[in-house]
């Protein structure tokens, strides 16, 4: 899993074939800045966009009509993909695959099962009043029916939705995962990327700190698997029942909580002062901001334990959450920081977010309890807790730390190659024969020669390349050439796609 | 691959968990009237779009909106998916992964590469003016920054847009796929989906028919994976360059021939006599209607003979596709049939169409030659040829020919029980290790009875159940239970993954 393809990876910077990899998925600009940093913070489990480089998505809201001229030939179409979207040429795809692989098979792993939902939604489904970016920042529209609609900002209102559907028939406890693409529209900003992949996992019915450990625990294990390390990534954790208890034992009704919360996100990215008013409109005072602001600098349990009691309920949740990731083993990638709240409204417990510990990256992913999701769509509520995982600061985390493996070529098994058209017809048999044995084919359909054929095969990393001739027809073989070994031998046609699956199978 | 669990199908139809299963993916009006099997069979390559029972699309355009009454408590959410979309329950995607799956693996054996863009085109990559109803169904709409933009009714467009943008940096032959979710808005119809999934195969770069044979090798290499015979299904197969011939004896200008192909594959729905006034607004007089209706009415290759003489084009190719399809084995499947034209205007050479033998359900799939596409676009023109095959009719088979496995359940290995919440640290940790020997395990999160982790582990399909007490951590052990045998054993913490690896191995 660590091997890295350091030198591939120079290569890749210069080869054409890999320009749109770079573009698509890694070659965000770099941001040290903290100023960066907490722009798009808050934001991860609804919406970790990064940072693209104005290469792929379109640059200027001009768009090419394809009229036609008065010399009859058409305009030439805008070739890019919609300003702040990717497309996925195959090197791409391998890329995405790959990492989705990786997300799919640590899902699996946990016992989650994957659900998906319409990529657009009815629009009140994102509708909330605690003043959240994800809410002002929706991809919607009018349908031609006159229905407000959006292409959803996050997955975890559609997951509600799906749970609600179903209702008491559901059997607890829920265990889900799903890798949906996810949008958002802003006006302003250059260059942004409006869809990313994101994968979650959400648990229903289950009111225990052990469904946040068992999340963790996958997050850790995906981490692990692609070669991360508690050196290159932490997470860190908190608990919104922190500020809870505080703001409870101030006077401060439970109706001004969300908002609250949604306010102090927002310190991540500017100055206290520029949001005190804000803060008084929900009717804060001076002294019980003042109380938030010390309570969010801890750093510690120890020294939470002083501000909240050892009475306090959210720090026994914490302290349990530890000795669990003790148990599982990923103690060492923790850190309690009281100053995480996350950005989203529907949050009511423990929150956490993985971050670069060189501090150059936004949130890699995040997440939280949402016990009240379901009550404010007018169900009854069902204990959950989910995160968001984005696409793009982790494919920029990768690259830099050179985990990332080759995806320059296809993988091809074998490529079958007709000396000339009169035996096409054959070639087509042998490939058909070969594919029944599970081995791939790549059928030569054209008139090529006989050097085209050996870059070709290479191209495709294929490790056989099977030669069909007039002669070979006539005496009932073909030429079955090992491309790794050279070695070239005469194969009876009945029994090529065996010889194939042996060597495959020894190699 | 041809087992069949028809128990296990009549059981679905009626087990609660089961419904959206049925009613996502299968439970679509069984239509056998030919005027229905007509109304969407142009389209398959476009949107071959399945009748949905409104059980699952919300069957009134009323939004309930989630306005907080005067007691305070909200009103309910409306809980269905926008009209004409899906959810995809657990079961649901365990279906959709399997087909997709098959796609996939038949597309690699093939040598294909897969490649995705965004669903969200600018709309002028869809705007032709030869009357389709693709382009007259658009879900199209202006975004925030004035710019009209559609959610992508097919993908060759924008598979032609990323080809185009590579231009002469790409290797030919491009043998590309996808599977993209494709969208269509239609204002009338009540029940009809609005997405679909569409598998794509697509050949650039060669000129001759061995590009469609080696399509038609992949959609049959599919049907018979899944257990579909030619005695279920065939393939009508025509070539545009027929009636091209005809009309270019008969001096119809060639830019009349895409808006004359897509008004003679209107004949499957409608009478002639409904649009001979179209035709003749083309400029085709009654006696070249005439010559093309009696061309449409030819159904074998030696009566096309007759009609185009021996050195026709058309005629050589479609010879020469069916001596292909005879050396790989599928000539079984193939039907020529003049009448079939396909409704998208791009079409230039062969097309085919996938058909129920039954004659009860819609077009299977749907492809053919667009040699001319690029230049459309403003391009140099680039030899292509492509299929798309929705997921929607070839489930509704599927179904009918109780060739679908059992989806019912998730498939977990192991169930991980801690009888107390004094050992779930102990039972987290037996978790990891399990996991870490790529053995997926469900950890019991939750205070459980023994019946309740039982009834639980049957659920899940687990192999086994690891319950963890305190008497066995006392000892360094854990209970492990072989469900399939009944045998339970007491195993060292240290040796459990391994001890179930092999259990699992020799299973």
């Amino acid at each position: 899993m660590r091997r890295v393809v350091a030198m591939l990876m120079i290569m890749a910077a210069s080869a054409p074939r890999c320009a749109a990899f770079s573009s698509s998925f890694l070659s965000y600009e770099r941001r040290g800045s903290q100023a960066f940093k907490m722009l798009s913070r808050q934001s991860t489990r609804s919406f970790s966009v990064s940072m693209s480089g104005t290469s792929q998505g379109r640059a200027s809201a001009a768009v090419a009509q394809s009229k036609e001229k008065s010399t009859g030939k058409k305009e030439k179409l805008d070739l890019k993909p919609p300003k702040g979207t990717r497309d996925f040429y195959p090197e791409d795809m391998r890329m995405r695959n790959w990492l989705f692989g990786h997300w799919k098979d640590v899902a699996r792993l946990h016992g989650f099962e994957e659900y998906d939902a319409p990529v657009l939604e009815s629009e009140e489904l994102y509708i909330r009043k605690a003043g959240e970016e994800v809410t002002q920042q929706l991809y919607n529209f009018e349908d031609k029916g006159e229905r407000r609609v959006s292409l959803r900002p996050e997955m975890t209102p559609s997951l509600a939705r799906m749970v609600m559907a179903r209702g008491k028939s559901l059997t607890l406890p829920v265990k889900w995962f799903s890798i949906p693409q996810c949008w958002r529209y802003e006006r302003m900003t250059r260059g942004r990327r409006r869809e990313h992949y994101q994968w979650n996992m959400d648990i229903w019915g289950v009111p225990g700190i052990e469904a946040e450990a068992e999340l963790l625990s996958a997050i850790v294990t995906f981490f692990k698997r692609v070669g991360i390390t508690s050196q290159d990534v932490g997470i860190k954790v908190n608990s919104r029942a922190v500020l809870s208890e505080v703001l409870t034992a101030m006077g401060v009704p439970a109706d001004k909580f969300a908002a609250t919360c949604v306010l102090v996100d927002k310190l991540e990215k500017v100055k206290l002062d520029d949001i005190r008013g804000e803060m008084q409109e929900l009717g804060l005072t001076d002294e019980i901001i003042t109380k938030l602001v010390a309570t969010l600098s801890i750093k510690d349990l120890d020294a939470l334990e002083q501000t909240l009691g050892n009475g306090s309920k959210a720090l026994a949740q914490l302290k349990q959450l530890m000795e669990y990731a003790e148990a599982y083993g990923f103690r060492d990638w923790l850190i309690f920081d009281a100053s995480v709240v996350r950005g989203l409204a529907y949050y009511t417990g423990v929150v956490f977010e993985g971050f670069d510990r060189k501090g150059e990256l936004r949130a890699i992913c995040g997440g939280g309890r949402y016990d009240e999701l379901l009550a404010t769509f007018g169900g009854e509520p069902l204990p959950a807790v989910g995160f968001g995982f984005g696409d793009a600061v982790i494919a920029e985390l990768l690259k830099d730390r050179n985990l990332l493996p080759n995806f320059d070529n296809n993988k091809v098994d074998v490529v079958v190659f007709p000396l000339s058209p009169s035996v096409y017809a054959s070639a087509a048999a042998v490939s058909g024969v070969v594919r029944s044995k599970s081995i791939s084919s790549d059928l030569v359909l054209e008139d090529k020669k006989m050097k085209w054929a050996f870059k070709h095969a290479e191209r495709l990393g294929a490790s056989h390349l099977v030669i069909i001739g007039e002669d070979e027809i006539a005496k009932g073989i073909v030429q079955v050439k090992n491309l790794a070994k050279g070695e070239q031998v005469e194969v009876e046609v009945s029994k090529v796609s065996d010889f194939i699956a042996e060597q495959l199978a020894s190699s």
